[in-house]
């Protein structure tokens, strides 16, 4: 029963005839460029074994032809202009490793596509803006647009979603998905020091850019989310609808408070699918230490997703960096090759739906509350009585240090509530003359 | 450039003609068949999409059509013979949910795929054993041969290892692949109670088999790692060649000393790519707290890949169940509906390396060793004595009970050394007159 077929080596053993190497473009020589050269030519033999055929670099382009590289290009066309190889006839697959959520990656992306090309790309910007019109046109053109590389490349979240998980309704997501921050907060948590030194360590060792805003505030997490939460929902991508805040706003003393509590804090980009629509949002969690999320630490990035009938699972792996993400960008240019093509976003991009955003006003959830006081009675006082009126109820009150007169940190949580109580709480919270600085909120979850 | 096409609904979009059903007949109806039975049916429209066209079930075969069924049964085929579901023209892709490493499930598989249909099975046993012969006769039929649901069903590993991480070469994964043993390890833990007592608990409550041997002595562990392993390495299914231990001999006494010590203890699969061959083996293990996988308890599975461009993924979630299973069952008929069709394991069959096995005896690394003594002087130098003797170096020796003349554990923990030198030394220990029972001895992994 059981036949033994010898195949010729570079045949795929699911096509008996010889099949052609799959030929590919690089626009972008940088990091993830660099990576998936080094890939490619490392383990060649076993790529083609796996996808079925050779996969050959023809063509490449970059910002500088000059500069010195590790591997030799000699044997590849150049392209001055990247744009160029959407319409070389050599070329079968375009890989976007320019970035850019407009310009040359933007324009490159789209004529390659409207040639009939399939398209991987790491840009999650791009995916985060276009990524709805992009799937319609592949879909149009019956070509590939693959983007594994754009969230969390160490992950293979985009298949994990898109294939492994999809015989599920999933009903949540959350995420840490940004190294650079969950970098920064665990050293933050491990050293006890504060956000800016941090900071300033990790940009001089090349773990957060000398910009960090894009990072820190957020923006880079959202992104990611909102390419996730179409995977997850079917629904069109939409990051104007996520809510963002990011991390600068996190002091050593709200570490050490959550410590204290049973809690790490994470920035995650979460979403739900809600009665009232969907949910998006990217901001500082205390999440309980024992949650399956708070595993992953320092550059690692983790997702969560609960589907109906796998309930939860959990990815782990590195974030971002050459080699994690040249993985990705490779396990879709196998998939191309092996000829597997699936919707863009797990079902066809005409079906996608429009859905209402669920705002950060409905959250329902519990909070922790860092105020700045003077300590002198009836201070906690006053403070309860306006979490009353919003008729938000206290969990917790923490306060340490004794100053009378001087000013001392004073610590609430709350059981669960509305953020839109929680927010004019806030308000007047914050307007009372004996606290001295903006409070600080920090949201909880409970996974 | 965005073009807005609307497709008939169930077209795929890839392909503009519409298409027709995948018609399926399923082999067996018990937690698993019928969790299949339930997703299909509940998330119909949702499947359709996201396999461009409808799965519909034509024929099913069980062991009793009598059995009162939460389903309705009457517009499906019912065949007394699940192993004529592989002749039947109306069936696409046969589901194989009967279990068992030969007889009818065996036999229906092979069929199957000699008459040309695709085959779904959720059997680690069949695969384990007969794994390489079936992947051979599927491509040599250019048909599919799917197993996500064999192992871990609630972690999509079987994709996840096959083509999210097809870039990297694996050089070593290790994991939880068993919920019952999970499940007895953590209560053992929480609740500081005997294996038997435990056990019994895990029985009554439907985790653990009324004859749990397949479980706890690592049976089904190593079906799911010799799977693991072929899909890793590119190497044929060798499941003779895993070195099999269970957890019956874990005492409440390791789990509390494993604590002490910042351990937990895991049912662990371990495969590595070693120089002299891949080494497979299923045993306990002392695993720092902090491991990835020391993450997973319970009734959770995990498995940690390491890949030489991805570097750690870690991938968490319910290993067995009726969703869980069928989820993975589910996921496999969409790929199958798509068209997309890959190796077996990753590689052509044609392809798998014959590796030679790399044996326990070659084993480096740590160990724990627990003795139960006479109280009196003199015994902690024989035992040293003889580690000393086999060149093995300890790293600490704990004894906190005093009973002079009375007998009283002792535990005492290695530095890496060879197996063979640590059998050696445990077989000499276990006959000092002063050691009144078995040795019990546990690897500690540092991962």
């Amino acid at each position: 029963m059981t036949l033994q077929l010898r195949v010729p080596r570079f045949s795929s053993s699911l096509n008996p005839e010889p099949v052609s190497a799959l030929r590919i473009g690089i626009a972008g020589l940088g990091t993830v460029g660099s990576g998936v050269l080094r890939l490619l030519d490392q383990q060649r033999a076993l790529l083609a074994l796996r996808a079925g055929r050779p996969i050959e670099i023809v063509a490449v382009s970059a910002r500088t032809r000059a500069k010195q590289r590790d591997f030799n290009l000699s044997s590849i066309t150049w392209c001055d202009d990247p744009v160029s190889l959407a319409s070389n006839p050599e070329v079968d697959v375009v890989v976007e490793l320019i970035g850019g959520e407009d310009g040359p990656a933007r324009l490159l992306v789209e004529k390659a596509l409207h040639n009939g090309k399939s398209v991987v790309t790491a840009n999650k910007a791009l995916l985060a803006r276009h990524g709805t019109a992009l799937a319609l046109l592949a879909e149009a053109k019956q070509v590939t647009l693959a983007y594994e590389a754009s969230v969390c490349g160490g992950i293979p979240i985009v298949k994990g979603l898109r294939e492994g998980l999809a015989a599920n309704c999933i009903s949540e997501l959350h995420g840490i998905l940004n190294g650079t921050c969950n970098y920064i907060l665990t050293q933050m948590r491990d050293t006890g020091r504060g956000f800016d030194e941090v900071l300033s360590e990790a940009q001089a060792l090349g773990y957060a850019e000398s910009d960090p805003s894009f990072d820190i505030d957020g923006i880079d997490t959202a992104h990611k989310l909102a390419i996730l939460t179409s995977l997850a929902f079917g629904s069109e991508v939409d990051l104007a609808s996520v809510h963002i805040e990011g991390i600068r706003h996190i002091g050593a003393l709200d570490i050490a408070y959550a410590d204290e509590l049973g809690y790490a804090i994470k920035l995650l980009g979460i979403s739900r699918r809600l009665d009232d629509g969907i949910e998006q949002r990217v901001h500082p969690c205390m999440v309980p230490k024992y949650a399956a999320i708070a595993a992953a630490d320092g550059v690692y990035n983790a997702i969560v997703a609960q589907g109906n009938f796998v309930e939860k699972v959990n990815f782990v792996g590195r974030g971002a960096g050459s080699g994690p993400t040249a993985s990705a960008v490779v396990a879709d240019l196998i998939d191309i090759a092996r000829g597997c093509r699936v919707p863009t976003f797990g079902v066809p991009a005409t079906e996608l739906l429009k859905a209402r955003p669920s705002p950060i006003e409905h959250r329902f959830g519990a909070y922790y509350l860092r105020l700045m006081v003077v300590d002198r009675p009836g201070v906690i006082a006053d403070v309860a009585a306006v979490l009353r009126d919003q008729q938000v109820s206290l969990e917790s009150v923490l306060q340490r240090l004794r100053a009378p007169g001087d000013n001392v940190p004073v610590v609430l949580t709350t059981h669960e509530t509305h953020e839109a109580r929680m927010t004019a709480a806030v308000e007047q919270i914050g307007a009372l003359e004996a606290v001295v600085e903006a409070p600080r909120v920090i949201r909880i979850e409970q996974f």
